[in-house]
C-alpha cells in the first residue's frame, strides 16, 4: 500500500474538469475534422470494439449513434475475428476502437482486420502514438494526459465527451456548444466529496450490490459497477432497468443495496416502473439524479444538470460513482490505487 | 412452496432431448424454408433483439451469424427504439427478436418499428400465436411445448438449435445433420443429476461465484449465471475470459468459486490464458469441459462431444448447469419452481 493509499486515484478524478476543457478548446476541431471525413464515407452500420471501462465508453456511443443518427449498431464480440478467423464483409461499415492505451494486441489485431475486410476503421484513444492508432485510418485522441491509477476515471469521462463530440460531428453540428457547461459542472459534483463519504458508510460491509438504470444511464450503471469491483472488490451487478426484471430480480431484497441512475428525461422516465417495484419490494435505494428521484429514495445524490440535456448527462452521472467506488474502499481499508491482479494494459489476445 | 420443490423444472429440464428431437425431426423443414426465404432477401447486418435468457441465445446466434455467414452483427438497445424514438434506416438489416413467449409488449413494438424501418424481421418464439410472430415478416417456433416453471430450461436448448438450423440454413445447408447426435448426448448428460448433486454441495453456503467462457462459450456462462440468480439468488457474475483479466479478477480469489465453462475447440484454446491466471491465484476452479481440462481444476463435469463442432457444444454445456442451479437451490432449501418476484411474461415496456 503506498503512504497515502488513494493518492493517484484523487488526483485523476481531481483532474476531469481541466480535461474536459481542454478537449471542448483544444480537441474539438480536430474531432469535427474526424467527424466530416468519416461521414463522407457514408457509413451504414457501426461497430464498436472495446474491453473494461471503454466498453462502458462504447456502449454510450452505440445510444448516441442509433438515437442521434439513425445508425443501426453492434458492439463487436473480439474472440470471432482473433480466435475464430471470421472475415465478415464491412463494406459500408465504421468500425470504432477504444481503448485508452491504444495498446491491446486483439484489438489492434481486430481493427486491422477489419480495415482489411472493408470498414472505415476510427481509434478513439489517449494514445496518439499507440499501435491501435496507427493501424486505424482515422484517430482520435481524447487528451487525458498519462493515467497512472489503474481504476480508469478521467479516460472514461474524456471517452463519452469525445466520442459525444465526433456523433454531433457525424450530423453536421461540430460545435459541441451543449456541452460547454460540462468542466462547471462537473467541478461542483467533484467538490462533494464530504458527501460521498457520508453516502459511502452505508456500503463498508455490503456484500453485493445491483445498479441499474435505463437508456443514456446504463453505460453509467455499468462502469459504476465495474469501479465498485475493481476498487473495492465487492461484487456488483450492472443491470438495464427491463433486465433487472427479467430474473435477476429475485436476487434484490433489503439486504442487497440498489444504486439507481436516473437519468433526468425518457430514459428516467422508462427506469420509473423499475424503481417502483424496488420500493415495493423494500430494496435499499440510493438514486444519483434529479432531487425529486432522491428524496423518494432511501438516500442519493442529487446530480446538478442546470437543463443539459440527457445525452450529456452520463459524462456527470459517473462522477459521483467515481467518488464513491473511492471512498468505500478507503472505508474498507484497501488502496484503490492498487488493485490486486490487474495490470494497466491488458494483454488479452 | 409447492410439496415438491422443484418439480415443474426438474421436469422440464427433462424433456430436453425429446424436445431437441422433435425440432430436428418436426420443425427443420420449416427452419429451412424460411431460411432460403431470408437468404434470398440478401440482409448485410443482423441485428438481435432480446431479453433475459432469449438473450443469451440470441448471442449464441450473433456468434454463429459472424464466424459461419460472415454477416456483421448486433445486439438491440430496446429503449433507443421504445423510449427515445429512434428510426434508423434498417434496408438491408435482417433483425430477430427471439422470446419464448413472445408477449412481451416492448420486444413487440420494436419489431413493428424495425419493420416499419425497411428491416426484415424474423420472429423465434415458442407460441405461433404471440403478438411477436404476428407482427414479424417471418417466424421460427421453437416447439418447446408449454413451460410453465420460472426459469427458463428448455426453452433455451430449443431456441440454440432452432437458430443454430436457421443460420446453417442461411449458408445453403438446412440438413443440419452434425446436429442429430444432440438428443442423444443431452440425454447422457441428464442422466448425471448425481454427479451434479455432489458438485452442488460445494456452492450450498456460497456468497458470489464468477461463471468465465469464451467464444461460443460465453454465452453459456451469461446463461449459467442468470439460471443460478433466478433459482438460488447467489448473485453470479459472467465474464468473457478477456474482461475478466480487465478488472473483475481483482475480484476473484480463493472465497470467490469461479466455473469456466471450456468449449473444446478454438474458445477454450483462447481461454487457456485465462485458466493459467486463475489457477495461479489460486481461485477454486469447477470446469464443464473436456476431461483433460477437468483433470486440471478443482472440480468439474466431463462434457462428453463425441466430436461434435465447437458451434454445437453450448447445446449441451448449458445441461449441466442447470441441473446444478437446481441442485443448489435444492440444497439451500428453496424451490426452483418459484423464484420470488418472478413472472414469466415480463411486462417491460
Amino acid at each position: 500500500m503506498s503512504e497515502q493509499p488513494g493518492r493517484i486515484m484523487a488526483g485523476e478524478m481531481a483532474e476531469q474538469p481541466a480535461v474536459l476543457r481542454r478537449i471542448l478548446d483544444r480537441g474539438a476541431p480536430a474531432i469535427r475534422e474526424v467527424a466530416r471525413a468519416v461521414a463522407a464515407r457514408g457509413p451504414r452500420f457501426v461497430l464498436l470494439t472495446a474491453r473494461g471501462t471503454s466498453d462502458n465508453a462504447a456502449l454510450y456511443a452505440k445510444y448516441l449513434l442509433e438515437i442521434r443518427r439513425g445508425l443501426p449498431c453492434g458492439l463487436t464480440s473480439m474472440s470471432t475475428t482473433t480466435a475464430y478467423g471470421a472475415r465478415p464483409d464491412l463494406t459500408d461499415v465504421l468500425v470504432i476502437a477504444v481503448s485508452q492505451s491504444g495498446g491491446s494486441p486483439d484489438l489492434v489485431a481486430s481493427t486491422e482486420a477489419a480495415r482489411g475486410a472493408g470498414a472505415v476503421t476510427l481509434a478513439v484513444t489517449n494514445n496518439a502514438d499507440s499501435p491501435l492508432a496507427e493501424v486505424s485510418e482515422y484517430h482520435i485522441d481524447i487528451l487525458a494526459g498519462p493515467e497512472k491509477a489503474l481504476p480508469a476515471t478521467k479516460t472514461y469521462t474524456a471517452s463519452l465527451l469525445a466520442l459525444y463530440l465526433f456523433v454531433e460531428g457525424l450530423g453536421g453540428d461540430g460545435e459541441g456548444t451543449a456541452a460547454r457547461v460540462l468542466p462547471e459542472l462537473a467541478d461542483r459534483i467533484l467538490q462533494r466529496r464530504a458527501e460521498v463519504r457520508a453516502l459511502a458508510a452505508r456500503y463498508r460491509f455490503a456484500e453485493r450490490m445491483v445498479i441499474t438504470s435505463r437508456g443514456y444511464g446504463y453505460p453509467t450503471a455499468k462502469e459504476a459497477a465495474l469501479k465498485l469491483m475493481e476498487t473495492s472488490y465487492i461484487p456488483a451487478l450492472a443491470y438495464s432497468g427491463a433486465d433487472l426484471l427479467h430474473g435477476p430480480l429475485a436476487m434484490v431484497d433489503n439486504i442487497s443495496p440498489v444504486i439507481a441512475v436516473v437519468p433526468d428525461g425518457k430514459g428516467g422516465e422508462a427506469l420509473q416502473p423499475v424503481l417502483d417495484r424496488l420500493r415495493g419490494r423494500g430494496a435499499d435505494l440510493m438514486v444519483v439524479g434529479p432531487r425529486a428521484q432522491v428524496a423518494a429514495a432511501s438516500a442519493g445524490f442529487v446530480l446538478p444538470t442546470d437543463g443539459l440535456g440527457e445525452e450529456l448527462q452520463p459524462v456527470l452521472e459517473i462522477l459521483p460513482l467515481q467518488l464513491l467506488a473511492y471512498e468505500v474502499t478507503i472505508a474498507r481499508g484497501q488502496d484503490p490505487d492498487a488493485p490486486r491482479a490487474l495490470a494497466k494494459v491488458t494483454e488479452t489476445r
